[in-house]
């Protein structure tokens, strides 16, 4: 598969210039040897805080270089440890009188690099300690457990004690907290490492549990059925293990593929867990500590302890931090009053009206199939259909239409489109009946206000004079009716402007615009001919009232 | 392909809910037809802000809900607008004196549903505009262009007006706004929709321009060599179409399955092109308006006008808005004094040290091949190979040594061996020596300082006794020689503890880890060994002085 990068041999260069462009951060002048991302001019007198290790897993750690976080992140190549030189120029670089304090996870190659880097340091005159995190609990048997996501625990409680200036008995209180996180990982995919091909290792249908944050294995497959149960399973072995089932932080980091949908899953999940229940704070979802594209995630728990909780939830800015969350209750609060009901109207009588409306409902019904042949030429066919829907429904409830207020009309006509009839024209038509009503009430004519409705329409619809759509007979109708108030004009307008559309090749809006243009070709618009067909009708009407 | 889901008729509101227990937001009560969640207590003097659209575009539009920001957001299911009833339900919800203003995506579902649920709230009284976004330029002969990720300019700088107080006018900032937005997307492969067989329509090597946010094709399939040229190239077309190429604010979205070391990377490569040079400050690069797993990314300009700018960075909390950062050259600083040079000393003489070195190099390299045969079995074969590769060159230094300084001779030694020794072991006999010099400065006699060095060794590479390692020999053999000052003792000690180490079946640390159990028993611990013959030469130097 390919991706984003340039070449293999510089990646990480190239990432971590890309975010130096853009952050207020230095490196050291020692590429490609030497990563390391450190921020200038921080308070010597405070503790500096080193991390790092390979890279892959970004944001960390170069993400977390801020004000009350990092003030240096070493870092590798792809999932390979920086040299003992690299960690040394970091600590250099940011330790004053203070002191430094190393966060590394516990992996061979980081602990030995920044050991003996550290211990160079402390040769040169440097006070420097070393916490190292191996929170994950997916290898019990191991003497010395991996450290994965975690580690941003550590990041943020012992950057907070740093910043407030806090001596090197951080590095005590970083290692307390250390000992006390809890992180497993559950996967459905392994990650691609670039420039490689990818290891196909988990099959369909089934999630790999346990797996740390380089690609290695996991300790166990299981079946795959739901986010929910491959959750609870989850929480189930971090509550073995957590040293104090009351009370805990959750951390949750996206592994890097999961989308951010899933990641909202996957949080309600967990906190509809047994131990999920005992979760007072979130961090996240977000990706923080990830592997690459790996589609999965970790979960590390922390217990509550007032003072990391105050540590965790400490602002910071700048940085990939997503802050801590307390966790509640959904909060649902009732619909608004007055959703969903329709206006409320009277019955009343006006004969005109009901005769137009009798007799346009009829032949709605009526042009039915006419309607549907000329849609099947540039459409899907159904514009009579639907037409004739909602014509059915209207003529349903004439006797029950406020039909002596026409605002209310207007209103009543919108609301029962809306209803009865589907589809982008139902809307379209209910906005124009709706912003006509509105046009009247605020003083317009009826026509005047039937054309403001049609403008309103063109608004949210996007069509224009000319796009082969029911605007075409429309506008030219309504302007006759404006400006001679001769409906016989007004209609011969509307037919003019529905065979226009036989000669318009391209289709800008609406239905026919994924249709070739040869298709289109002397077939007139099925909007257009309703519209008038509808005019004819009321011309007929005008002339026999 | 499995993904993190419970059931997929439910999984946007599961994820909704997911946020809600952990933002201090709210939601209607109108699960599953009314996906409507807001900020309750929000001014109903300030006019709100609702946008909304189909989900899988998570964080947008529900993470941008906050002060500053949005107030409500509707959400349809997966790539389906919302209804006009669950829009006007969002908009009473929120809508005050001050009105609200929508902001919707330009596509046809959306337009229409936000329209005419824009109309009833109006005809209810309430005070309501509408932007709507079409930033995408792919397909530049569409008279209604997509909205994409641009539309995050539009929330941003709208949200900020409308938390200064400004009235409804923001509606004309916000068109304003949104005219001068350049969004264009790339892809290496197609969207994953839930409960839906993904469609492998990206070849391996090609790379779609100008697709959208919903998996629709792109207007143009191209041969993908790298990031730098595909950057170059969008951002070829958006340079087409800015209104000003001077000054830019970009905002780099992830579609969804970009790694973070890969947008890091096309943020680099994006600010590297002609038009890059006209960015002065970024937004992300983040997942902000993304399309499910989608491996692309997008890219949005809009003019750096002053008060646009001033807008986008203004602090916003609890959100998933990224930040807006201003950009600037890599801040490159020298690599810090003192790094990597070996600690000064001047030569000196010490008959005995001379011989020790002298006999134990000997010694080193006449067992390399005896180490390596009893390494072969439990490890990779080759710690005669290794130590004796380190003697060698320790042996040819010896002239240049401090031999009458210990303290200085321990450090020169711990330089020599970093320097010559590869793998774990190199790194552990280091920080011993680096160690041991240290503690000697601080007072120890020479033996007490080469115990201090042990333990410090013990804590960076994690073995403990009986973990079958050097160190069963070592430190039986330092502490006899503390406690006795008799090095034949100390001689024996070693050797016992070597050769209790064919005893230890379970190697939890270092170079046997992953053997079998079966394979251990009987076998001497190579490093073990060393140590135990290293206290021999001892012995008998200190035997014949």
């Amino acid at each position: 598969m390919s991706q984003f990068i340039n070449a293999p041999q510089h990646l990480v260069t190239d990432a971590l210039d890309g975010l130096l462009r853009t952050r207020p951060l230095s490196r050291l002048d020692g590429y490609p040897h030497v990563k390391v991302v450190f921020r200038r001019n921080a308070d010597s007198n405070k503790v500096a805080l080193v991390s790092g290790g390979g890279s892959g897993h970004e944001p960390a750690h170069a993400g977390f270089i801020a004000e009350g976080l990092l003030n240096a992140a070493v870092c590798g190549e792809v999932f390979a440890s920086p040299s003992v030189d690299a960690v040394l120029a970091g600590i250099l670089a940011v330790t004053g009188n203070a002191g430094c304090l190393l966060i590394v996870k516990n992996y061979t190659g980081d602990r030995l690099n920044f050991g003996l880097a550290a211990e160079k340091a402390k040769a040169m005159g440097r006070r420097v300690e070393m916490v190292v995190i191996g929170d994950d609990i997916a290898l019990p048997d191991l003497p010395q457990p991996r450290g994965v996501a975690g580690t941003l625990f550590v990041h943020k409680i012992a950057g907070h004690l740093a910043t407030r200036g806090e001596t090197l008995v951080v590095a005590a209180a970083a290692r307390e907290v250390a000992s006390a996180i809890r992180s497993y990982g559950v996967a459905l995919d392994n990650c691609t490492v670039p420039g490689s091909n990818k290891d196909d290792r988990v099959p369909a249908g089934k999630a790999e549990l346990g797996l740390g944050i380089h690609g290695e294995p996991g300790v166990q497959t299981i079946d795959f059925t739901d986010a929910r149960s491959v959750c609870s399973l989850l929480m189930e072995k971090l509550g073995e293990t957590v040293i104090a089932r009351e009370g805990q932080i959750m951390l949750l980091n996206n592994l890097g593929g999961a989308t951010a949908l899933e990641m909202q899953i996957i949080l309600g999940s967990l906190l509809d867990s047994a131990l999920g229940e005992q979760v007072s704070a979130v961090i996240g979802p977000a990706a923080l500590m990830t592997s690459l594209d790996m589609h999965g995630f970790s979960v590390s728990l922390l217990p509550a302890r007032a003072e990391w909780m105050n540590a965790l939830s400490a602002p910071v800015r700048g940085s990939s931090w997503p802050g801590c969350f307390p966790v509640g209750p959904v909060d649902i609060q009732p619909m608004p009053a007055g959703w969903q009901t329709s206006a409320v109207h009277e019955a009343s009588q006006d004969e005109l009206l009901r005769r137009l409306l009798n007799d346009s409902c009829a032949a709605f019904m009526d042009m039915r199939d006419d309607l549907n042949a000329l849609d099947a030429k540039t459409g899907d066919g159904d514009t009579g259909t639907t037409l004739a829907k909602a014509a059915e429904s209207l003529h349903g409830s004439i006797d029950r239409l406020p039909l002596a207020d026409t605002p209310a009309l207007l209103r009543a006509i919108s609301d029962q489109i809306s209803i009865s009839m589907g589809g982008s024209s139902g809307v379209l038509l209910a906005i124009l009946f709706s912003a006509a009503s509105d046009a009247m009430r605020a003083g317009l004519s009826p026509v005047a206000a039937m054309r403001a409705g049609v403008s309103r329409m063109m608004i949210y619809g996007g069509a224009a004079i000319g796009d082969r759509t029911m605007v075409d007979a429309l506008v030219p109708a309504l302007d006759e009716l404006l400006r001679s108030g001769d409906a016989q004009q007004a209609a011969v307008a509307a037919r003019q402007g529905a065979d226009a559309t036989q000669l318009m090749s391209r289709a800008r809006s609406g239905r026919s615009a994924s249709v070739p243009e040869t298709a289109l070709l002397g077939v007139t618009d099925p909007g257009a001919e309703a519209v008038a067909r509808f005019f004819d009708v009321f011309a007929t009407l005008c002339r026999n009232p």
